[in-house]
């Protein structure tokens, strides 16, 4: 179970309310790169992480309690940038400083514009759970497969996107607060994908875990084509040389090679369409 | 652009046909641990690749075409296996073989139960593009994000909860054309978990890619903060060790340390409610 | 605007109530093919139909407004279906009749498993805007183009989709009232298919019409390519032969041909990634 | 910002494992009624709440941190009724206890009829986001308008939804653990519904707070139709007479009556479509 | 079964065409506090009305069909406000008039940018089912529990939050024909807020319908919590007083107390994962 | 299986980047007029194909394939329109040619505003599978009946909106490669439309299709009601006269006629409330 403290993780100002840079922010909420993405997926994965060794469920819900203040913390940004967003096509936004020098002048049906519009007309300036675009975040996003490995490596995934997504909207900041409150979320980044990462080095690395998943007897899979890079060249011509056509593969079990893709199987034969199933009836055989 | 042979990459067999392993393979092409998912994903990385080496679009382009053909091949074992489905409330399932003697003896009316409704309603006993649960896919699944690194990490994860999917539907089937089939693609996500982590490894491995994006300054990111572990329980006792609570990073640039959260913000004071935002007169100001 | 009458357009009697059919009666009003489709697809044509001549807008409107009685057929249908659906586990479901033979002696709780677990848990024995398989109907699907043209094919689409699934569900029945409610419904898909293909006819027909839209002057289409049937063969056979690969084009206009597809551009060449674009360093030229 | 404890805020105890009231208790997870929907939406009401009176924010950080506990706690139901779910074709169900009288004997093929795939499939047997038909739960569904009364009626709504879901999965259920965790949670949502309904009486009940947004000057609505019933019986017979067809309104400031509904306006005359718009040349006048 | 009257329930007018405008409007026909929403909840509460007594599905008809028109006219009010927007790079927008002001000479390109592009590219400047930011609308947010008292507040919620929404568009209206069009939609929608509180009060106030579901005998759901605030304050400090923390409750069965949360359950304990279920081996016991 | 070649199958060049152009090129690509929907409506029509005669198979496949390219030179486009497209606030865009005539001299931060966010913030300056107002695919738009005819006038419409789109894209355009790149498209489109057309006259035209589903014997619909025009006009006026008012009907077996719609069925009466059903105990019986 959980408990809440009023005040935030770190530090929120906001010096100059943008209202296009509250949109901005939303993807970093609502987006699939977002914060209750890898906030809810970190605790759907503890609460169904089933292991001899339960310190994979406490670490997991360690670091989505950390998340779940970071959506609050976009959330208290979105809010203030939106502090003096237009609410009626009557204003005239003020001129001053940075944003007033793109603003300033214009009326507030103009100002409105560049706005995601259903911080004017759903929410009264505040966040929603939505992406950069408007469209709402999805929870068929949040993967949550079982595997550790897996899940583990659904997550450098996500903390990666995060972290580019992070400094994309630390370069596109103008605001000192909002770059200072940036920096600290990307630095939590950082130390993220270096924790799941540890957690398949703590599994053994490659060699430990993959193919996942290990516990898959591998002789039931066909062999014969488990290191092999197809090549669907209509002409033939060789794939490009990589790590991946030559070699001892990653996990020590196989050697990498190049095959061309060729039709093993025939071409399908389905049976006609059976009457009563809907079809025209020259389908029917 | 591409070409097409209308035979299939691997033999598609079912001895058997079974309407609801029909519903479970759905997951294969529909689900987000699938083959459009994948298929769609690679393509998208390569058409937007930008790189100096040209090498990793090409590479793309091989392996998003390769998945095309599994798309293929897994809508063919759908609808081979709803050969013999109920269509009519009147029909009565044969009693031959490992399916009939689950479905033997039942009225096509309750034979349909455990289908796929739209199986019987809406594809004329073909596979159609959603999960094993009906639910449509979704493009937002599809990873592309520019950063060629964070997309190697997408892509493992696609594959290993890919290759997960797909040894959960070997043991769910009994038919042995549907395990040959299956026991193919197997082979394939192992290949391709191992064909992503090597990009990785080309790129320089952790210390070449960490952290991601690697493009951004690491000055700019809060230093104080980018490798520690964040404990959050409520009393303060300290989360279980592990190979993310100390010793070096894995990029070498840090070192694991573990810090209890604790507030470094404020209370958050957002303005008070606007005239003219539709908020209620107790909230303005 | 609008007007109702509490009766409905056609008789909907349910002798031996069926949750499982209820479940498949969903899907002539939530999915795709169903109900709330063509009926919201005519609404939105008629309100936004431009055109010098009105009886287009209020033909639409007379046959969105009779759909909207559709809709509520099988809504009622829907729920008379459910009457005797369990709501709890320790019910025993009766051993009479068609149902009774499938449903008798099973327990509430097994005999849910087949259900719409929404009708139990969310609806209080009702129909909600969900297909048969529990997906909530999606207004995106509402095809509305302003092309008068294209409009009409949209809603022949519809209508022959619709019409399919009709017939599916009257092949899935068993009650006769359900049988004749949709001999009905049937009955009228026939006459809106007849109907949206006798605006085209009345626009022209092929001729008229095509290629949609016809206001676009063909001058400015890249008159080489316009009918001509593409081959994608790997090995270069021929595509099988059809009215569409030679004689005169539809529209009297052309020609038909085959052409093998060949490469006509170059291998694309996208920038390398820019600094502060949130690439690898690796990607940036 | 957030902490835990590794405890549940009420016990949660499973004695006869069954995988399809897991299926059912998804929807007190994922689904519209469910617990992902309270718990978010009160924190984006927190978090964006503008009021001169601090007190709002703070209450909904207190309830939608409990509710985060909710989940937990569902998520760990779903897992125990989990347990002993088939992942094999090849099983055979135990035939022993409430539920093994109805899994008894099925083999593991048959037993997946009733399950939610991706029980099998994509969780590895544990709580996933989702509905009890496998719809992913959708933040479209956070309500948080910024107006602090219409958010409590919000909040009612998805309170009294969920009281009464969780009052029919008692009624589906057989297991006493289970029975005994749904009635703490039912007796939760009989205190949240209070909670929010005592706000509004705390701004002054129906008089205090309608029409809602009550900051907008009512001399601003047409106030010929703002206490009338709008009768739309095609044959002008009179509606049923309720609270809300005669005397004072609830606000205390109108009057209600009938309206019989009337066009008052025109036939809506849209302009032909433009040339370079896309329509057929039919509709460009 | 319902009519139509090709006029509009009230007069439509637009003197100064604005695309952004109709962009802001499509809020209130596809937004989840629209039109689209309210209209298809009370249609599927009345088709879906189980009760002794008829009337309640009498008057959501007359009230569901008066919504239908409701949609008409805004969907009227769109395609006038796109009467002259771009439809071509090469245009100039007139500077007459107020928007004119805005729009004037920019080019079409330029105009197109703040615009729904969809209203351009995919409706030939028509309205269509979608919100302002152009999602498109989903019916699972049709709110039909078949508990009146739940569906009661559910309305009141979607007429609290619809009305929010017609008054942030009527501020950020400028043109005289859409704000009386907006004053009489305002006008409704107090009505409605009305209409759904005194169904609630009919049935008896707070006395007679609560707690929501009343049919549930108040005995099986545990007493020791149902009308306690549960504090989450980390370090305990008591939550603000209000209505809710003290005294009798709103439906006179109950006292209003304070609670700090605390663990009343353990850790959980879910089994190892499975072999064949698809984990790592280091998770299988 | 499929093949690849490297290069595309016709130009794609841009002389002046432009990101809003980029934004709506997306509608060709993800929205549901474009090419991702029709390359995957046919590979699955193919899929699925259930006849004697598998040229249809063939056919579907040589387009579907045809059509992967496209969504590859549209992929192209849109990364080449973003080549110069702001990502950080402190960028001056040039003032060069005829974009920069619109973006010249807008900071980054501005010219940011009428751009996709996610073509800034998730993707790197490339395409994604999302429409041109940031709303992805969505995967239930693939129809693929198993009807024949069905699907044909399903790709009819589909090629009908696509070509509409395509024009209204060309409209928008200004660049000379995108132009001609379009010109291309809506040639292709064209064939396309002609095509499927096609294969309904192969099929025996409107006699030899209609209605369709053929195969349903018609004499079990009602008909009494299968070539009628229903009137909804609430005063009984007469609907405008069509070629489907009278005459025969297209498929010759009908004559058409006009019937004023009236309530054939009655008041429908569920049953009441059932207790253990959830609702309030008012509704039951």
């Amino acid at each position: 179970m959980y408990y809440h403290d009023k005040r935030l993780q770190y530090p929120v100002r906001v010096e100059t309310p943008d209202p296009v840079f509250a949109r901005q922010l939303q993807q970093a909420i609502g987006g699939i790169e977002g914060e209750i993405r890898v906030c809810m997926q970190y605790f759907f994965q503890a609460w169904g992480n089933r292991s001899p060794n339960a310190k994979y469920r406490d670490m997991l819900l360690h670091t989505a309690t950390e998340e779940l203040g970071h959506i609050e913390m976009l959330a208290t940004a979105v809010a203030l940038n939106l502090e003096t967003a237009p609410v009626s096509a009557q204003e005239t936004a003020a001129k001053d400083g940075v944003v007033g020098a793109i603003m300033g002048g214009k009326s507030g049906r103009e100002a409105m514009e560049g706005m995601l519009q259903r911080h004017i007309l759903s929410t009264g300036l505040a966040a929603y759970p939505a992406n950069a675009d408007g469209v709402p975040f999805d929870m068929s996003h949040i993967y949550a497969s079982g595997n550790l490995a897996a899940d583990m490596y659904c997550n450098v995934a996500a903390e990666a996107t995060g972290r580019v997504l992070a400094t994309r909207l630390y370069n596109a900041a103008h605001d000192p607060g909002m770059r200072d409150m940036l920096s600290f979320m990307i630095a939590r980044d950082t130390m993220h994908q270096q924790q799941w990462l540890a957690v398949i080095e703590e599994l053994g690395g490659h060699a430990g875990t993959l193919p996942i998943p290990n516990s898959f007897p591998q002789e039931k899979e066909n062999q014969k084509f488990n290191y092999n890079f197809f090549s669907t060249s209509a002409d033939g011509s060789p794939p490009p040389a990589g790590r991946w056509t030559q070699g001892p593969s990653l996990d020590g079990k196989g050697e990498f090679s190049v095959v061309q893709n060729q039709p093993m199987g025939e071409e399908p034969v389905l049976g006609p369409a059976r009457p009563d199933s809907g079809a025209e009836a020259q389908q029917i055989g």
